[in-house]
C-alpha cells in the first residue's frame, strides 16, 4: 500500500440543468478536475451515481462518460451505494491508487433528477430504503428521516426550533459558493414559518432535488509530489466504507447511526487520529437530523446533545468545528449520486487555502462523511494538507 | 501487489424464480461460497448488479444484500456495468485483495428480469445502449447483435446457418450442469427453424431473459495456501477491464470489437500469457456473434474466420479451445448482471477438476471475458489451478 494524493477537482454549479445532459454534467466536472490536475493520462475512471436508470434511461454510465470524455478504453465502472454512491465510488478510487493497481484515477459523481417530475423522484429515492419493509409501505425518504427526528425530539426532550442553527449555518455558507443552488441566507424565522413535508421534518430541515457533477483526480502521493513540487497536494489519511441494515427497525439501535459510527471509527484508526484533530467535517446534511446524528458518533458531541453545536455556534467557520462549510447538501444542493465527491472538493478547498470568504484558517485535517439511505451505507475520509 | 486466489463458489439455479427475491436469490449463492471457503470472516462485498433499480424497485443491493446475509457491518457496494457488472464486480474484489486493502471479499452478481413483462425488460436492457443515438431510435439489443451479425456475414461471406454449432454446443453442455436453464440438446435443424427474433438473429442465436445468483470468495493466495494446504485454490491470474465507444456507430472498427482486444491484450499482458495458454475460454456467448468477434480478438481465430472453430468442433470439450463448458449464456442462461460471476464459477469448477461429465481434461488455465453492452465495457479473467 502506498499514500494517495488528490491532485484535482472540478465541479458544476449545482440547480436544474434542463439544458444539460447527465453525460455533459459528468464531462464539465470531470475536464475541469483533469485540467485541475494537469495530467494527460488517466488509468481508471469510477462513476458513483444512483438513479441514471430510473430517471434519465440510463446505465452503463462508465463506458459512455469515459468516451464522452476522450478517454475510451480506459478501465471505467459505475458504483452505486444508494446516496452514498459518490464517496463510495472514491473508496473505489483509493483502494486502486493505495494497492498499486493504477496510477491515475478519475473519480465522479453524477445527478440528473429534475428531468422527471416530484412524485417519481420520491419514488426512486425511495429505492434506497427497503423495499420490501419501507418502501412497501409507503415510507418515502423523507418519513424515515421524520420517524428519526420525532425519536430523537422524544428521547432528549428536543424542540423542533433547535434544529434551526443547521439551515441557517449552511445557508449563510452558501451565499459565498458559486456552485450553490441556495446562494442565499435564512433565519430563525424562516425555518419557523417553514413549510411542514412530514411532521416533524420541513422544508428548510431538507436538501433539495437537483442535478450536478463533481469529481477528482488521484495518485500515488510521491507521484504528486514529484510532478507538482510547487504547489499543495492533499494527502487522502482514510477512506473507510461501513454498513449497517438498511431498514430503520432492524437496527439494533435507533439513534446509533452504527453504520456511521463504525466507518468514522474506521477512518480515526486508519489516519491514526480522533474527532480532537479535525479542522473541518463535511457532514452529510440531507435532512437536519441526520447532521445532528452524524456529528454525536463521530465523536463531536455526546448524544443527545447534538444540536448544542448549532445553538452554542460551534458549527460556523471560525467555530469549534465548521460543518457544511460552502454550504452543504442543504444549501449547495444534494445531487444523490454526485454528492460524496462535492464533500470531498469541497474539503481539498479548504486543505488547500481555497475557499475564499469561506475558509476555515489553518485549515489542516478535514473530514467528510456521505451517507447512502437512512444510515445504511457510510463512507467516511480524512484528508491532510501537505507541506 | 500480492497474489489473490478464489477459495469458494456459490451459485443457484438460473431460471425464472418467482418465489424467490433479489436478495433472496444473492443470499443463496453467497452462503453456498462462504460454506464452500469454510470462512467465518468476510471484509468487503461486491454485488455486480444491472436491473434491480427498473426491474424489482430496488438498489442500494450492498447494504441490503450483505445485511440479509448475516455480514451487517462490512464495506458493501454495488457494481454496475450493463451486463459486464458482475466480472466488473469481481475486478473491484481482485483489486482490494490484491491492494492489500482487504483479505476475504464476496464477490456475488445476482439479477431478476422474470417478474416484470417482456417489453419492459427489453426497455431496460437498452439502458445499456447510448441512450441519446440507439435508444432513441428503438435499437434493442437483439437489434444491436443483429446488425453486427448481418454486417459480419456480408464483410466475409459468412451465411447463418454457420452460427449454428455455437448454440448447439452450448445447449449440449448445458444437459450436464444442474444450475442450467435449458438442460437439453438442440440439433441444427432446430437451428434452422427457430422463430425469427430481429433478422438475422434467432431465437437460438439469443441467450434467455432470466433470474439467478452466482458468488465467490477471494483471499490472498498465501492464506488460500497456508489455510487450505490440503486443498486446490485456483489463482487469479489477470482481471482486466477496458471500455470502447458504447455506441456501435461511433466505433473505430465496427467487428474488431476493441474493447474487447484491449481486455484481452491487458489480461495477457498480466499474466504474461497468449491465447495459445488457454485450456478452456467462457465466452460472453449473449448471442452467437457475439461469440464470434470475441473468440476472433481474443486470438482463438483469425477475423473472419470466427465461425470455423464451431464448424470445425474446436470448441468442443475435447477440442482446440472448449468453450461455454457449462451451458454458457445461452443455455446455463444470462441473468445479466450475475452472468461475469457464474462464468468465474464455472472456470474454477474447471479447475478443480470438478465439472462432472464435462470436465476438460487437464485443465490448467482458463479464461472468462464478460461483456457489457455490445462491447463498450469488457472484462476478461484468467485463472489457474494450483497443485
Amino acid at each position: 500500500m502506498r499514500d494517495v494524493a488528490i491532485i484535482g477537482i472540478g465541479q458544476t454549479k449545482v440547480g436544474e440543468h434542463w439544458d444539460k445532459s447527465l453525460k455533459e454534467l459528468a464531462t464539465e466536472s470531470i475536464l475541469a478536475a483533469i485540467k485541475d490536475a494537469r495530467t494527460e493520462r488517466v488509468d481508471s475512471l469510477y462513476v458513483g451515481n444512483m438513479l441514471s436508470g430510473e430517471l434519465t434511461g440510463q446505465e452503463h454510465l462508465g463506458a459512455l462518460v469515459s468516451d464522452f470524455v476522450g478517454l475510451r478504453g480506459v478501465e471505467a465502472v459505475k458504483i452505486e451505494a444508494a446516496c452514498g454512491s459518490g464517496a463510495a465510488a472514491l473508496r473505489m478510487g483509493y483502494v486502486t491508487v493505495a494497492g498499486e493497481l493504477a496510477d491515475i484515477v478519475v473519480v465522479a459523481g453524477v445527478e440528473k433528477m429534475t428531468d422527471k417530475p416530484g412524485d417519481a423522484v420520491t419514488a426512486s429515492l425511495a429505492m434506497a430504503a427497503d423495499g420490501d419493509f419501507e418502501a412497501q409501505n409507503g415510507l418515502s425518504f423523507v418519513a424515515l428521516n421524520a420517524l428519526l427526528m420525532r425519536r430523537y425530539m422524544h428521547e432528549y426532550g428536543v424542540k423542533h426550533e433547535e434544529f434551526a442553527p443547521f439551515a441557517i449555518n449552511a445557508h449563510r455558507n452558501a451565499v459565498n459558493n458559486p456552485y450553490a443552488m441556495f446562494p442565499f441566507a435564512v433565519t430563525a424565522e424562516d425555518f419557523k414559518k417553514s413549510k411542514m413535508i412530514a411532521d416533524p421534518v420541513n422544508l428548510l430541515d431538507s436538501s433539495p432535488v437537483c442535478d450536478g457533477s463533481a469529481a477528482v483526480v488521484l495518485c500515488p502521493l510521491d507521484m504528486a509530489r514529484h510532478r507538482y513540487a510547487s504547489e499543495h497536494p492533499v494527502k487522502l489519511r482514510a477512506c473507510a466504507i461501513a454498513t449497517d441494515s438498511i431498514a430503520l427497525h432492524d437496527r439494533r439501535d435507533l439513534l446509533g447511526l452504527e453504520g456511521a459510527a463504525l466507518s468514522a471509527h474506521k477512518a480515526y484508526s486508519q489516519a491514526g487520529l480522533g474527532p480532537q484533530d479535525i479542522d473541518l467535517f463535511e457532514v452529510h446534511d440531507a435532512f437536519t437530523i441526520m447532521s445532528v446524528l452524524s456529528l454525536e458518533v463521530c465523536g463531536f458531541a455526546e448524544r443527545g446533545r447534538g444540536t448544542r453545536l448549532g445553538l452554542d455556534g460551534d458549527i460556523a467557520i471560525g467555530g469549534r468545528i465548521p460543518i457544511t462549510t460552502m454550504g452543504g447538501l442543504k444549501a449547495r444542493g444534494h445531487p444523490v449520486g454526485a454528492t460524496g465527491v462535492y464533500q470531498i472538493v469541497e474539503v481539498v478547498e479548504q486543505l488547500r487555502g481555497q475557499a475564499g470568504k469561506n475558509q476555515v484558517s489553518d485549515a489542516r485535517l478535514g473530514m467528510a462523511q456521505n451517507i447512502g439511505g437512512s444510515g445504511a451505507t457510510v463512507i467516511t475520509t480524512i484528508l491532510e494538507a501537505m507541506d
